[in-house]
């Protein structure tokens, strides 16, 4: 399995997570995403539609992308170390709150939307803020040491990379600390540290 | 079951076919998402974590949002009429297909969205042309009488809804020949036609 992935892209990130958890091995193609020219080259357009990451390509060649997409895929691929549970108004509710930001958070904040803003900064921090203000209200409902009670969901392998998200555009994170508090505790979990942007062979040496 | 519901919101529009097929009866609460104060009374704040539509209501009082969540839901819960197919390599591209709607277009292209730029009009035909783009494609490679072939499929009820955000936003359809083809055969689909929104209660009897 090869997974075309570009070390600071927060969907990479939740799909490296997912790999992790469930003991995938794979291969690790860097894309330098902001570089036009790699983006929109003939190669990379025949193996992403979208021209982004993540795209996990299968042994068979098969290409799948939209992380929301992948980590569906993997969780029914390889029900080992589940991400949801199995009841299913649960696996909903967990899915709900992994689309709030799947689609509710961060194709907002994306650089390359908030590009076609004349504010860009304030673009990505305003629309990480309003999501981190429903998810923070939700969190104090429903959380323990992790987003739903004690046990690692799909909810995590999401909120885990947009809280870096949140940082790198300046949110006012202390205004959430439920979020802040379960983030604390997903980054001693060994899976979601080894997808994390330093630890991947495209991260810079000095940034 | 309850959707909370809004005429043209083509988020409720997908959930509104997914109930169709499966031939699930529901009952139809209009939330007129447009008037603010509605949309954030206390009263639907308790209802909607994120103060939108749709969300599903279940018998036991569980709501659920994100249409993505609430389609994957009825979709296991309710596996007659199915609209995966049982291959989870096929199932993931058509997820694949519908998060380029659920994620790529419709969030970018949302009014609520768009009014936070200087230029709202332009902003929502860009996203919508710059996805069917993407779509266009796609389908010209994989795409029958339907999305994937011959069968319906959730890729159907993604697409159809958003063909009409399209036309609304102004962006030149035409440029998309073969999403237009398939759009004109999922019109005749009986609970595709039902789901519309000349046929909810809240559409308004003069526009």
């Amino acid at each position: 399995m090869k997974l075309y992935s570009y070390y600071i892209s927060s969907c990479s990130w939740r799909v490296r997570t997912v790999l992790n958890y469930k003991n995938i091995k794979y291969e690790y193609i860097a894309i330098d995403i902001r570089n036009e020219k790699i983006k929109h080259s003939d190669e990379y357009t025949k193996i992403s539609k979208t021209n982004r990451v993540p795209i996990l390509e299968l042994p068979n060649g098969d290409k799948i992308g939209e992380s929301m997409a992948i980590c569906e895929y993997l969780e029914e691929k390889y029900p080992d170390n589940p991400l949801y549970p199995k009841n299913l108004e649960d696996k909903a509710k967990i899915r709900n709150f992994c689309e709030i930001i799947n689609s509710g958070m961060q194709p907002l904040q994306n650089i390359f939307v908030a590009k076609r803003t004349p504010y860009p900064k304030e673009w990505c921090k305003y629309w990480n803020e309003f999501g981190f203000k429903i998810l923070e209200r939700e969190l104090v409902a429903i959380s323990g040491k992790y987003c739903f009670g004690n046990e690692i969901t799909m909810a995590d392998v999401f909120l885990h990379p947009q809280v870096n998200n949140g940082y790198r555009f300046g949110a006012d994170m202390e205004q959430f600390p439920t979020v802040l508090k379960i983030n604390d505790n997903l980054k001693l979990i060994k899976e979601f540290d080894l997808a994390k942007p330093e630890n991947q062979p495209d991260y810079p040496k000095k940034l």
